[in-house]
């Protein structure tokens, strides 16, 4: 199983990283490799395989590792071409494939059946889904199905077509992004699949971060019985390599299948394989913020970040996951007080900082906010002091830390989180500048849960106490707290959960029991700030639902149900 | 033809714009009056059918619709649901749907068969496409066949089955937005469709804004020998009555038909149906600009709109758009000098707005920009000027803008262009802020054309004649001009064209004659910049292929054909 990490788009390196697993592998006298989705694009590929330049580009890689192939057998994923035309669009008829290959050449090819076109998922947009009558591959002797994905996932479909058929392995290959609780369902079903139809399946994911996506592998084998065999970790590139029983043949093969290879090349004593330890729940959300976090800034090419540190939570987080991703070296932290801040958040700031071993420097906003109000006071004349004045103060921030970024070329980290970017308690061109927005899809309860990780962890006081129990505040007025303008965020959380999450209207959250008023006006803030969520940085999805091209509503929308 | 304009989710609004139709309808005693796609819900509801709740809604809404409805009969569109739910997805299966209403009931829908999954249409993510046999309806006496958009533009799909099953008339509802040259495209298309089935098409299409999407109208009738017979205006609500004439039935109806109505109401005269002329390409354009940014603007609730004058091309016909949307009274413009500020700018800045009789005011940012430098020169030690000094510029113009629109509850309306967007050549969280980017689908060449046009059609100097003519320049540094750091538009206009519009690589775009390096440059800047560009805000289409939902291009792409 090579659970690698791929770049979008980058066809020569995802070629460098195929071939050097499958030169380990077949140096092992493997049998067979398998990489995950498209490994040759990476994973989603998105509109990129609209070029048709791109697809031949493509093309010519597989072609260019196939010819690398000897007597080790690799199940490669590429974007295939009919050679015919959608009379809908005018474009090619492509297919989300996978590819057979050995001993120089590709031996045959399996077209992905089920298409997902739900949640983040644009599939339909860009593939057609395969159809006809399903092959089987002899590899090693044995019948293998292949599968990709969300063919899995389906009672009736590929899987159980191809053991009926004759299979007695079937070869899954997938780009499964994570969201908390994904890889037990995803074990579950393997085994349930795996069982009813009396077929050993290997399921190969790709791991790391993409945009907003991140991958966090768990490669796994279930045996026919299925029971879990083997298992790689969460999170981290792996090449495993173990002997799998395969059960004797009960069915006979009745579909058609391509002789790839005849008998295996195992020789004693049997590789047992391993099974990783999954991470707890606080520990794999967190590494799923890692992961992602590191991925963007590396894979576009930054090393450094910078993060404006206001001494509260949202921001200490953020500081502690971009440490993890990148290295203390690599993180700088800014504080920006004005007239509002507490000496207490300076020196959270400062004893953040410090327990990271991160650099710190101060840049007051008092100059610049100054001179904002000066310049504004002819055209504000007569009118009260309101949220300009404060959003006007997350805007300076916003500039120093651009400025710094313009700079120095570091990658600024937005540090809102899910509870307020759903109510808009943010200001566009403030606090939401950045090019990734680490902690975007948790709520804030899980902010703080994920705090107290980080401290539990290490055994020290990472994040200072005082951050984790002072009410929160966005200092942007005298003793601004945001349970002023917010309901706590014990009874906004679990409401926005149904409302963002799970797609209910207001009238049937206020049905289940909650206080009318309050959902009301949480659902319009929801509704009223799509406009600002939609001009902020992507971050990573860790939920079933995150804001992002996960969740397309209007922007003009008149709805109010 | 109730060519009307809905705000999507506004399900109450929308009952009213459609009953207030259908009683004027009613009583001049037509037999049918046909609304747009989907026009309970308003097109596109994107997730909001996600809903389960929203869904309810709108069928409530359609029930009480065709409970108001007595001899006219009416076709409405509407969401859905077969009961069942997609195994996939787990959630309700829902159809794009036309409802066919009169005498208190629905008594037939049509589901809507090929649903449309490219470009800036996603319907296979919340709809399912419709299947079975088809039906008929007899209205006054005349068999007539449904179908809902994209269903009209396939050569043996579902105009051409219910033409052969005994369909004399198709009625064929739309939410069709608008691009340069698609008015031609369709009425080419409806006439071929017709006579090849020697069918008549009533296609009615809605009007309006719907964030980036313009329906620009223009719905119309071609005969069963394609001739066109009835056409309304582009880009204005109209209810066009008239009487049609339906040929005989050459043929005998094979399939189910629903009977609705068996005798026309029609009485003496006949009313003649008028063919409202379509506009010259400029003019199409330019409207097409006006009338996304009056619905953007109003269907939010908002009043006025404020824009930055720098006495640019790109400013002056932002306000011109602004001017003919909303009225001079609610177009506020700023100057905001620097340093490097020409003073011919400021004066043009000055002259365009007394043109067009709007408010200006300036503000100098000098005072924050002086401010931002002071701040900064501790941590830029030993560094050099650089980009860094110039985006500072830009963002002290945004944060204006913003706190203008933040105390006076005024729009920004964003000026960058496509060719800007498209190479990156402008600041994040500067000259990008704001609600709507009215000219960022059009080419840099195009924004001299309607500047153009607008001069040409008042017959006088709206834009002042030296904006029109001076170099293009950010006035970012002392002699700065655009050309400095681009090509010349003209050779910049057209690579983009290829590169972003058609989907072509670099490699091919040289193999057409263009310079190598130039393009190289291009193509990368393109994709280096696709993190500015998705926290811009949207804009009005008017290309086949804009900078938004319609490409869908990963941010971490490491492709560089």
């Amino acid at each position: 199983m090579a659970q690698s990490n791929p770049i979008v788009g980058d066809l020569a390196g995802n070629r460098e990283r195929i071939l050097e697993a499958y030169r380990v592998a077949d140096e092992a006298g493997c049998d067979l490799v398998v990489f995950g989705e498209l490994s040759v694009t990476g994973y989603p590929p998105e509109d990129l395989v609209l070029k048709p330049g791109f697809v031949r580009d493509n093309r010519a890689v597989l072609d260019d590792i196939a010819s690398s192939t000897g007597d080790c057998v690799a199940v490669v994923g590429f974007v295939d071409r009919s050679g015919e035309v959608d009379p809908a669009t005018g474009r090619d008829v492509l297919f989300n494939a996978a590819a057979v290959c050995s001993h120089g050449v590709v031996r045959s090819v399996y077209h992905k059946r089920t298409l997902p076109n739900y949640d983040v998922f644009d599939e339909e947009r860009t593939f057609h889904p395969g159809d006809g009558t399903y092959h089987l591959n002899e590899i090693a002797g044995v019948a293998v199905g292949l599968s990709i994905c969300e063919d899995v996932w389906f009672d009736e479909g590929p899987v159980f077509a191809q053991a009926k058929g004759g299979a007695q392995l079937n070869v899954n290959i997938n780009g499964s992004p994570f969201h908390a609780g994904k890889v037990d369902e995803r074990r579950e079903m393997l085994s349930r699949r795996a069982r009813e139809n009396d077929c050993a399946i290997v399921y190969v994911n790709q791991v790391g971060g993409q945009d907003e996506l991140v991958f966090d592998g768990a490669s796994m084998v279930v045996d026919s019985r299925g029971e879990l065999v083997a298992r790689s970790p969460q999170y981290a590139t792996d090449l495993a390599i173990f002997d799998v029983d395969v059960a004797t043949p009960s069915r006979p093969v009745t579909l058609p299948i391509t002789q790839v290879s005849s008998a295996s090349r195992a020789t004693s004593p049997v590789i047992a394989p391993t099974i990783a330890p999954v991470l707890d729940d606080r520990a794999e959300l967190y590494e799923a913020l890692v992961l992602g976090t590191r991925d963007y800034v590396q894979k576009n090419r930054f090393t450094d970040v910078v993060i404006g540190l206001s001494g509260g939570i949202d921001s200490s987080l953020v500081a502690c996951v971009a440490v993890d991703a990148l290295g203390a070296e690599h993180v700088h932290g800014v504080a920006m007080p004005s007239r509002y801040s507490s000496q207490g958040s300076i020196d959270d700031a400062y004893a953040l900082a410090h327990a990271l071993g991160i650099d710190i420097q101060t840049i007051s906003i008092e100059p610049a906010f100054q001179a904002y109000l000066d310049m504004l006071e002819p055209s504000f004349l007569g009118r009260d002091p309101d949220l300009t004045e404060e959003n006007l103060q997350s805007r300076c921030r916003g500039q120093i830390l651009m400025a710094l970024s313009n700079k120095f070329g570091w990658m600024v980290l937005t540090t809102g989180n899910k509870s307020e970017l759903a109510v808009g308690y943010f200001t566009i061109y403030g606090d939401s500048v950045g090019g990734y927005a680490v902690i975007k899809d948790l709520l804030k309860t899980d902010v703080f849960a994920l705090s107290r990780h980080v401290n539990d962890r290490s055994g020290r006081e990472i994040v200072p106490e005082s951050v984790l129990t002072k009410p929160p505040s966005a200092e942007l007025r005298p003793d601004q707290r945001d349970d002023q303008s917010l309901p706590p965020y014990e009874v906004l959380d679990p409401i926005l959960e149904l409302y963002v999450e799970r797609d209910l209207t207001a009238a049937e959250i206020v049905e289940r029991g909650h206080d009318e008023d309050t959902v009301r006006r949480i659902a319009r803030l929801v509704d009223v700030n799509e406009y600002k969520r939609r001009q902020c940085p992507p971050g990573v999805r860790v939920s079933p639902k995150a804001f992002g091209k996960d969740r397309r509503l209007p922007i003009t929308n008149g709805y109010r149900g």
